[in-house]
């Protein structure tokens, strides 16, 4: 058995090189299920309903539940929230169920449950459709004038990242996301084994303090981008995106159509800018 | 608007170096919804519904919806499909919904519609219960003695599933899943924006061509390794996965339950085995 101990847990590997083969400790990213509910009452009893269960590494689990039920639509503010608290198992506690209790009366809307956001009744269902739904959701165009960064420090967001992680060193395993003020300052840094939930983890923290919409700031991902992780950034109103790696094509659409600055393959001292270049100024000459 | 041609397609974006900002086309990897839906008759009139939405990289669709619905176990064999076909569109054909039509009589478990993989009734889903749902699927353990592997060839396999990519140097941002033989011949590789799609496109061929279990046969990965990747495997019996990437926690402790060989962080001349050493030979003397 692997015995978790935050973030990363321990296990005997063989490694093998030409002509050597042994045996040692390794470290490898905690994954395992959270399932997350939400409790509601629309004046009548407590209702409980299962809205979904993701694979995630253990740590900031509520932060994960709240970015994820505001990022997915079925939360719109922090005080719509009563108490978020993992439930009490039966057996020995994992802390991998948790509720998300909301006030009196607030609605929930268990239709999300079984609508799928990209699906449309008819029968052309396409990325076209799928970005129409983003903007069902009331999602705003990013807005223009509150965030500028000078080329070089998007070209080090990645390190600053790097430099922030707890984990990566010791696994090899773990996505991160970041959200960077304009002079490189990290505001807030979380690590996942999924792509979206590291994005939901830091998205959580401005929702559970009120912080968002952040307009002013940017947010450093460790992987690529798609449509998804830029669905997340539109809604915590997030005008840049810096990915190490590259972007799909509906990243890009998606992107432009909200007027985000989307950048990619952020490394080895240069970039791309596949949409918003306006927010990026040239690099500085050395010295000015 | 980016117009896809097959697997990439190509847009502009600004290059930016220190010093120097310039204009230039580059090459995307496509992501578009894919709707799945199965049209079944029970002895009734026929029935459709839709089983899932994924975002992927358009191509090999109906290997994808086949390996999908094969691996999350809605369906176990060939013949109980009868044709599985693009849905007509009224407006223009976008390709990205397409129904997988049951033969007569042949039963489709809504159920599993609703019922979330890997919960429980309980309060106490864990990783424990996400491997007991595997079992309880009816996925058997991984044989003995059908598969061995050189750790030369093992180490070299990552390199053949690069050589074998159609789209990864244009773009970077695709996956790739490559199906081989113990003598490093490679039977099939697909790629998607998904890590899951890419997995599901080469098992779907499996499923459709009569082929599965895939028992002497190895999966390469060009990403990490999680539950979702060694449960599909598992699936079509696959015994070894040789991975790019760092496997997480859960990934390790399903191989080591399905006696199922991982490999991780296979480049530069060595690589770490997770589970199932035995599969492995020692590296070959040179000139042996």
């Amino acid at each position: 058995m692997i015995s978790p101990r935050g973030g990363t847990s321990s296990l005997r590997v063989e490694r093998l090189e030409p002509g050597v083969r042994k045996s040692r400790k390794d470290q490898v990213a905690v994954e395992e299920p959270l399932e997350i509910r939400v409790a509601y009452s629309g004046g009548g009893p407590l209702e409980s309903r299962n809205v979904s269960v993701t694979m995630r590494t253990p740590g900031h689990d509520f932060e994960l539940a709240a970015g994820f039920l505001f990022s997915e639509g079925f939360l719109s503010s922090r005080d719509q929230v009563k108490e978020i608290s993992y439930c009490q198992s039966d057996g020995p506690q994992e802390y991998n169920v948790l509720s998300v209790r909301l006030r009196d009366g607030v609605p929930f809307d268990t239709a999300l449950l079984t609508r799928n956001f990209y699906t449309s009744s008819s029968c052309g269902v396409c990325g076209k459709a799928s970005i129409e739904a983003v903007e069902v959701k009331g999602c705003q165009l990013l807005p223009e004038g509150t965030l500028e960064m000078d080329a070089g420090m998007v070209n080090g967001l990645p390190d600053l990242l790097r430099a922030g992680q707890a984990v990566f060193e010791k696994t090899g395993g773990l996505h991160a996301a970041g959200l960077f003020r304009a002079n490189g300052e990290l505001v807030v840094l979380r690590e996942d084994v999924g792509r979206h939930n590291a994005v939901d983890k830091v998205i959580g923290t401005g929702f559970l303090d009120g912080g968002l919409p952040w307009h002013d700031k940017a947010l450093a991902v460790s992987g690529r981008t798609s449509f998804e992780i830029i669905q997340k950034a539109i809604t915590a109103g997030i005008p840049m995106i810096v990915a190490v790696g590259a972007p799909s094509s509906l990243a890009v659409e998606l992107a432009r159509q909200f007027r985000m600055t989307l950048v990619g393959f952020a490394r080895g001292g240069s970039f791309n800018i596949y949409a918003g270049e306006e927010r990026i100024l040239d690099w500085k000459e050395e010295g000015s």
